[in-house]
């Protein structure tokens, strides 16, 4: 490889990382090398990463793509300003054979360069924090601070890991192999072999709107890593901080002597549609895709060429049957329900809460306390503008408003959203959380607790008794899928059903967060985003089965 | 667990031959617990071993499983006598509850009791390994010494190997982690935190007429060793192996005190064809299957709520481009191709030989020569009707009589089959294998060679030249799969573009093989048996991608 990147200089500087995250997947205690506070990244980091991406706006990204028949974009920020950046949209024809020509130096790189050669892609993505934060927060809606972190180190977390993955997985099987089968007084049978990781071929990652690098990273960085080109197709509304994740992919590749087509971007035109095409392509063997169940279902039922890894829709429950800590709790769901306005797929949605009420530290509390506690609560937490704005971010797009605005009609609200004035970006659409309160007795199986309602919408689900509430639980994670499960209880008894029930539907469960962490918040090379057991996803970020089947084992045995 | 089996116990007797075998995944060097000697197994074991096959005939093998409405059998040796073994007919909507009830308390015994009732289940098959290889051969059609070794020791291997995997996969996520995350000057965040490895549901295990245990056992450890209950739906025409199997792991699991249920057997009575309905229950999680094209691909395409492990049908290719040991090349060839009647999913099919010949240590030999040659071989080698016997075993059914006689009006007849009769068993079908020539060059999109021809028939293709056969390799295993492929070469270059291929289209390669180990025999620890990369089937055994999503890791997480 003549590359100005060599394989001993990314050694020397990355190795120790990928050891880290190697022994973090293992322990699962916390660890991660990419900083969560904005002034870790320097003095200027903040200017100069507004100002990088101030001077993207109304610019064309030129990523030198073969194949590249025009351009096109139209990203206008949930804050109200357009983007104006043009990306170059690609003829498949052209793009995917380009693509597949650099596969074969990539596989025969290795899994620790393949590694290596990634970590330093991520690198580089790191020292732009500030800038992708920009990206993202103007793509998704999220607030500046929420943007940085899950849009910069926790996103660039999930793609390490998924690395760290993709070499522990590739390097379970040596290299090479010498076989000496014992044959009594006659000579051993002998045979040398060698073991190829090789990759499937080209993988497609289909981003989201709200997450498109937290989303995104993990299936990129996995199908890369493991020796596959990636075709990087971003929603239409969310294509720069993926097109900078390209770009920088592209460099980093070329920088180390492989082909940068191996990274290579696909943004449709209004209206074009081409995910579907391309996921049908013969050549794309790999799809990651977070989005609406529909076309998740329709990727896993007709891109039958490919392994597709889906994250789709589901309704997330947390059942309240007792607390100590009453205040802990109030204010720890108040936050889940009020981070980015609901729209995170682990934000809960349905509160399961006894008729009859709930023990707590505080006293026994009605169904109807608890309901307004917790409407109080969300109140509290937002009723300052500034702070509204700086958690709620903005709407991120007309769907989300039009579902908030129809929820308050499905039953008595508790709380009523309300709308919040961006002072810096007057355009937004900023909407704290409306509460609806629901009785789960009248088993309407059209019940709108039954369905997900995308957004800042909470139902305070009034259920028999904690009993019922886990059979509500459990029909809801085996028919609508859940990313999230939480739990309030001081019983063993209860803990134990209720753990039960999300080992029986495998879904991922936290009990009594009174304090900083938070239901749908997940922690890379920690938490698993998703179990792939229950509908509402296929796979699991990140572990072994999100990374096995995207590479095949090659055998080549000789006579010795 | 109150249990005659005790954990103690059976770690004391098995936690060092899975430890063994967790090695030997590793290293793949050579390494099998199973003797392959029938001598290994104690004096009388022939005897007694025949004497409990015998002993079988005529007999209801009860299991006492639930749901149990009547009993079917009717399995005819393909050497000639009638089994008469009756077997319990299950009611599904009766069976399946009943495998469901034992699952929860299967998952809370963890992945190394689960390992070690696994093996224990193994190390009982083992000590009747003479009995199972009669039982392999009246089924299967393969000579005693084939049944023996293939469906004993190798087929426990492939078992035990699935079970170190599926171990490993499940212990590379700890039980328990503390998880402490620093908030500068403020107390860190603090959550306790399990894993739990849980189960899919319930397996179905789709057994195959030719290897009924050493294709089945890999799908039914795998899944039994990651939490889940196995159903194991047997070929109608070789169900005694795999009903032996059901029974003794019945009868391990209840010793050790779980539910007996958590395997059953499903016979199916003639022409019910019970395995598309079993497929498609709600019930069924994962599906392994071994047999045809066209049935692998129904599976795959309708029994969408299951994960689906299918061995297919592909055609074998081995390329001749020159050796430095002619004579050990036709030996090497000969016996692979009169093995078992070349009834295995990795005979070699297609000779690809260079019209105009191939340089050898015995000077150029021509396309005519090298087949001439290797006809002698092969009659050579069966010219000895005991010899013969013993490696050919019986035609498995009409259907491959069928094929072989229809071969020889395929092309001109290089080597014509010949019947062979066995003076044990007067009324088997034994044949030696047809070669027929056929001419690549014609083009001709229906030749034969592009089709599997199951049976002891293989084609002398004249090709125009190694480059030609190297793209007629390519095409054949992109479009029709190959779980082998063999080249003989003394050229690096050679050597180095048939790797090429193979590690473009995902096919396990074997290089001048001229001595006691053949194409189409794999060991298990080291080698792969097919590639999950091309047609001929979508998993390896064993390798993570076989285990890693028959479970899932449901994590609870608490503040600490």
């Amino acid at each position: 490889m003549s590359a100005e990147l060599t394989v001993p200089q990314l050694s020397a500087k990355h190795r120790p990382t990928l050891d880290q995250a190697l022994s973090a997947i293992r322990s699962r205690a916390y660890w991660s090398p990419h900083p969560e506070h904005p002034k870790a990244y320097g003095e200027s980091a903040p200017a100069d990463g507004l100002a990088a991406f101030e001077a993207l706006r109304g610019t064309r990204l030129e990523l030198g793509q073969p194949g590249t028949d025009g351009w096109t974009g139209g990203e206008v920020s949930p804050y109200g300003p357009e983007l104006g950046v043009e990306y170059p949209h690609a003829d498949p024809e052209v793009l995917l054979p380009a693509m597949k020509a650099g596969i074969a130096a990539w596989r025969d790189a290795g899994p620790e360069t393949r590694a290596l050669v990634s970590i330093e892609i991520l690198s580089r993505i790191s020292a732009r924090t500030h800038e992708f934060a920009h990206a993202v927060m103007h793509t998704s809606g999220q607030a500046f601070m929420m943007a940085f972190q899950a849009g910069g180190p926790h996103a660039q977390d999930r793609g390490l890991e998924a690395v760290a993955y993709a070499y522990e997985e590739q390097t379970r099987v040596p290299g090479q192999a010498d076989w000496s089968k014992p044959q009594g007084k006659k000579d051993p049978l002998e045979l040398g072999k060698t073991f190829t990781a090789v990759p499937r071929g080209i993988a497609l990652v289909i981003g989201c709107n709200t997450f498109p690098t937290w989303n995104g990273y993990p299936g990129l960085f996995a199908s890369l890593a493991t020796g596959n080109a990636v075709l990087v197709k971003p929603h239409p509304r969310a294509v720069l901080p993926l097109a900078l994740t390209v770009q920088v992919a592209r460099e980093v590749l070329a920088e180390a002597g492989f082909d940068p087509n191996l990274v290579a971007l696909a943004v449709e035109r209004p209206g074009e549609g081409i995910a579907k095409t391309l996921a049908l392509r013969p050549e794309i063997k790999l799809i990651d895709y977070t989005g609406s169940t529909e076309f998740g279902d329709w990727l896993e039922a007709n891109a039958r060429q490919a392994q597709v890894y889906t994250e789709k829709a589901g309704v997330n429950t947390v059942v309240l049957d007792s607390t100590d800590n009453y205040k802990g709790m109030l204010a720890n769901l108040a936050f889940s329900l009020s981070l980015y306005s609901g729209q995170m797929c682990t934000t809960p949605q349905n509160l399961l809460i006894p008729r009859e009420g709930i023990a707590t530290d505080a006293g026994h509390k009605s169904y109807d306390e608890v309901v307004a506690d917790l409407a109080a609560s969300v109140g509290g937490l937002l009723g300052d503008d500034a702070r509204a704005n700086a958690l709620l971010g903005a709407l991120v797009n007309p769907d989300v408003r039009t579902r908030l605005e129809a929820a308050a009609a499905l039953g008595e609200v508790a709380l009523a959203s309300r709308e919040v004035t961006n002072p810096e970006f007057p355009d937004a659409v900023v909407r704290t959380p409306v509460m609806v309160k629901l009785d789960a007795a009248k088993g309407d199986p059209e019940a709108p607790y039954l369905s997900e309602c995308f957004g800042p919408v909470s139902f305070a689900v009034a259920v028999d008794s904690t009993a019922d509430a886990l059979e509500l639980l459990r029909r809801t994670v085996r028919e609508k899928g859940a990313m999230t499960v939480g739990a309030y209880t001081t019983s063993a008894d209860t803990e134990r059903a209720v753990e039960e029930v999300c080992l029986e539907e495998s879904a991922q469960l936290s009990l009594n967060l009174t304090g900083g962490v938070y239901v749908n918040q997940t922690s890379a090379f920690s938490d698993f985003h998703g179990s792939g057991g229950n509908p509402a996803a296929n796979a699991a970020l990140c572990d072994g089965a999100f990374v096995a089947n995207r590479f095949r084992v090659v055998e080549v045995r000789r006579q010795a």
